[in-house]
């Protein structure tokens, strides 16, 4: 699990060499670009039977696609977004899903003003409209940038209703009832509480 | 610096705690509560000297102010926002920078229909002002909530004129001409690709 939650950091600099027009680089200048060894590169994509050749490095096309192929980006998975708010409207506007494997196809919001509305080309619909929605919709995930105090309720009803994942912007830790599943949340103050170290 | 990247997520659960009332616990159940080892949790805070006692655990209280000095949380450092869109407004309505040690005094932006707004007490002031403020006020962090494409030349910019730290939401890689100053990047994909996975 820990290799996998490094995988997405691989791609995020993997990606960039590709964009680049980078046909292959060394386990070393990988390590060196990310902060990381060369052992520890070689160590992480070994877990997955290694893409490299000894004395070539990576191609880095066929990395790329090798890392997209373990996170399952290629796939189209569906997502809805519950809180059109500022942080919400912010990823319709803003955020590249489909560079996740992510389409996303409907907001909500308990607000009646916002029903009926468009962000970056999504619909705004009413909260009430949601178990329905995914009863026939079928989304994979929901995103959840309500607040806090709806957060739990939001997602235990979203659990029941069935859906796969939760990504969990309210800064709350989701204690789920019934059946677990995979919840990635985003803590803000995480990376800020570093800096007020670092500076 | 592996150990402090984890003490903002120790300061989470160890202040839910200290929220709830609790008085002291073990490594054991803290890191049963984290998903880590008892040894990991006892290995890192061994790093700082160790806050705990043999058969007792760790005192709650006492742990959570060794962690807020650790990552001088009790300063009171100053920020200032550059990009009032929807996502620095999200920030600047919702986030409780006080918790992470900061008071957030200022937020910039180049529209100028946004210029003399209140955004939750905080002035948004046109982006022309940023480098005498800076000069004035001495902040000590700015968060980038800008456009993509803006984020280097602000973030140069800043480093020339003196702050000490960047929150960069911009989902951009900033490599800083000149003298380097901490980054802390927030990269929303990373998450979102690992929930990819997990589905």
């Amino acid at each position: 699990m820990a290799v996998i939650r490094r995988m997405p950091r691989y791609f995020r600099y993997v990606d960039e060499l590709y964009q680049n027009g980078t046909a292959r680089i060394s386990s070393g200048a990988l390590a060196a670009k990310m902060g990381l060894t060369a052992s520890q590169v070689r160590q992480d994509f070994n877990c997955f039977g290694g893409f490299g050749q000894q004395g070539y490095g990576y191609n880095v096309e066929n990395l790329r696609a090798s890392i997209r192929e373990i996170l399952k980006l290629d796939n189209s998975h569906k997502a809805v977004l519950l809180g059109a708010g500022n942080l919400g409207r912010a990823l319709m506007t803003n955020f590249n899903f489909a560079q996740s494997g992510f389409a996303l196809t409907a907001a909500f919001d308990i607000k009646p003003e916002l029903e009926g509305a468009q962000v970056a080309g999504v619909p705004v619909m009413a909260m009430s409209r949601l178990e329905r929605y995914v009863a026939e919709e079928n989304p994979d995930i929901a995103i959840l940038t309500l607040p806090r105090h709806a957060a739990k309720e939001a997602a235990d009803n979203l659990c029941r209703w069935g859906i796969r994942g939760i990504w969990n912007f309210t800064g709350v830790d989701l204690h789920l009832d019934g059946v677990a599943i995979p919840v990635e949340n985003v803590h803000f103050s995480e990376s800020l509480m570093t800096l007020s170290y670092l500076i």
